[in-house]
């Protein structure tokens, strides 16, 4: 089987710093001309669902949407968050140096054509709709799909 | 060097849910007919300890032991744990969607032929015994083996 | 485009046991004969920042600084740190196992010639200068330059 100029990534982690990470090799891949996947499962969920989406239906999936509420904008990083305090001196330092925010980087992956697949089994544990997804995301797919996405690809990153 | 049909993977943590997710790509992967080694190191031991083992021999070693006492059904998710409530929420609705337990994925792996490798140097650092260990583990290997492997995969994590 | 006998590591994490993994995995690459590259980003700057580097010149950057005051031998690890009692407990644990401290692991790889490259982002976003860093590092270097790496590299790991 032939490598191609791909690069896969299984973002697993909802902490904005590892988000972040994730846009930032994404578009930095896809500016330099490589086909890039990206297969959210997961906790990574949160950074494509779209703004104040509340997931889940029974009762654990209601408070599991609750305590993990989505969207790209509201999540913390992994550490120094305070309650908020640190997702907002992030984001001002960032901004302050320039670098795009997290929703930024997100639309231009999109506009660079990154692929952005949904993991199936995800969304049935935790009782995520695809109506709850943002408009560009691919159809969900299986654990088989990303695999077969990894094997062709150069490199790849579990974040 | 060629690469074979195989994929490494690195399992460092010790949290439920990406336990989970390393075995669902491991039974993921051999189930398509892949050749899949998953390499145990640190934290990831918790998952092919045997149900309430307790690790450690010096002072150090059995406080460790204790604190993060071994077996796969035990272990809670690396977010909204709340003392086991999460684990048992996760469980819970895990089961209601049928998806397999931890435990029966790890069965799957074994019955596929996933080869599960743990590290010599945690089992010395943390004072874990090969009799301390599930039987279908291979004898423990150091990191070269670990390289070996994943130099010959299509396809690695670290987890 | 061909693959050299070559690892890439991302090392994000600044946690002790991961920063631990990292580079006992470099080592041991680097003493098997293969070329190793460490990209240091977001957290991971711990490993590379001069004993007790105060970094940051604005309000956030300093206070950033402070939170997550760098050097190799103050990290603790990503569980059971109890203020530093982890820390302790595990260096001591190690040291009786004699197994090598992170500082004697990272004086290895620069002896085995281990290529350690800072991002350049985070160095403008959290306002780290390139005299707070060990000599070891190489120039800053930015996203591209990683992939292309990784790109060539048989085995690559996130951590």
């Amino acid at each position: 089987m032939e490598k191609d100029n791909k690069v896969t990534m299984v973002v697993f982690s909802g902490d904005m710093d590892k988000v972040m990470a994730a846009f930032i090799i994404a578009t930095g891949a896809a500016a330099s001309g490589m086909d890039v996947t990206m297969f959210f499962t997961f906790w990574g969920f949160k950074a494509i669902e779209k703004e104040g989406a509340l997931t889940g239906k029974g009762l654990f999936g209601r408070m599991l949407g609750l305590m993990n509420r989505g969207g790209v904008s509201v999540i913390g990083p992994s550490r120094f968050n305070f309650g908020g305090m640190g997702r907002w001196m992030m984001k001002k330092m960032m901004k302050d140096k320039n670098v795009a925010s997290l929703t930024e980087l997100r639309d231009l992956a999109v506009e660079l054509g990154v692929k952005m697949m949904p993991c199936q089994m995800t969304m049935d544990v935790m009782e995520i709709g695809a109506n709850q997804l943002i408009p560009a995301v691919t159809a969900p797919v299986g654990v088989a799909t990303m695999l077969e996405e990894a094997n062709h690809s150069k490199a790849m990153f579990f974040i």
